[in-house]
């Protein structure tokens, strides 16, 4: 399915890549995560931390993250709404939208919400293919107060 | 509007049956939401009870759920999320997306949230009309410790 | 980007919309959320209270509406779900969706879930643009026993 330039698939695309990409994080597929990132991507899902860098730091900062898990099993969703897509001048596309996450445990039935985000992304799109050259997320539990 | 061969089209069509869909199922039209299931159409949403079968089936098997609230009226909403839409090798097509169930009693601000699940749906496109041939719904705090 | 006749195109034209509408409102850009509605547009987001009129008008209510979080300070979101849009006689768009509003307190991972509502938007689309004609919520907590 070859992406046209019109404004209605890229939206359509994104919106897919974001149905694939989400599952594989949630199904703890570092792997494939990693790699709906272009191989200099940037990840930086925790506000005030470096960003990872490239597939592989990406994959180690997954796994570093999900240590917290290690005796505490749980299963993740992200959900994300409301993404507003604008295009860049250099041909790549900013991204940005809410994601939602929802720990829920074993025999739970209410997950646990948040935190509530906003994100940040800046995506690619090559022969069809949809990628992330960064993402940023921010919580909202941490805005400064003005 | 009929609905072309490409993905763009599909996937669309895809969002605005499940618009459709779950608005009838929270308004308790069960008659119309069978009709959105093929007519040999399975439709399992408690994991490890055998699927209701054809639209007559489904509408049994939504009323039984049902009775649970004949005293304790509710207005519920399904939030589908994160559709992750792929053609199968039949013609169909598989969509894996979430579900998160909210329960709101009348007064009470907050929702009850959860359960937080994953749904496994094979659809069929026919005649540019969408339908389930089938619905299967995992429930995240039912999952298996590895 | 112009806005062919195809459902296609309008229903995700809609999508983007909703984006930016969403983050304008909560980001309390009020004056850019009210241009999102035809300068005669209505929005009433209350139940039981006459719908604000005018950009003017809806740019007053919702000064009006935020002054209670003036010692209060929030991050909050609105999440929009399940897009039923369907053509009117008249040449405009209704859509029927879900919204479920989100509030962050600073340092609180977990938002306050709630009010679940369903809106009714009639949507014009003009030389490519999407503005709401009109926006009713009603909210899930309030509704009628039969």
């Amino acid at each position: 399915m070859p992406i046209t330039a019109t404004f209605t698939d890229i939206y359509t695309a994104v919106c897919q890549f974001y149905g694939r990409q989400v599952q594989l994080l949630d199904s703890n597929r570092f792997e494939e995560y990693a790699h709906t990132f272009t191989p200099d991507g940037e990840f930086q899902h925790t506000p005030g931390v470096p960003p990872a860098r490239t597939h592989a730091g990406i994959i180690e900062e997954l796994r570093r993250f999900n240590t917290r898990f290690a005796d505490d099993p749980v299963q993740r969703r992200h959900m994300f709404s409301m993404l507003n897509l604008t295009p860049r001048e250099d041909g790549a596309y900013d991204a940005r939208f809410y994601a939602l996450v929802l720990t829920t445990r074993p025999g739970v039935k209410e997950p646990v919400v948040g935190p509530s985000c906003l994100v940040h992304d800046v995506l690619v799109i090559e022969d069809g293919e949809v990628r992330n050259r960064s993402r940023r997320v921010e919580h909202d539990h941490m805005f400064t107060l003005a």
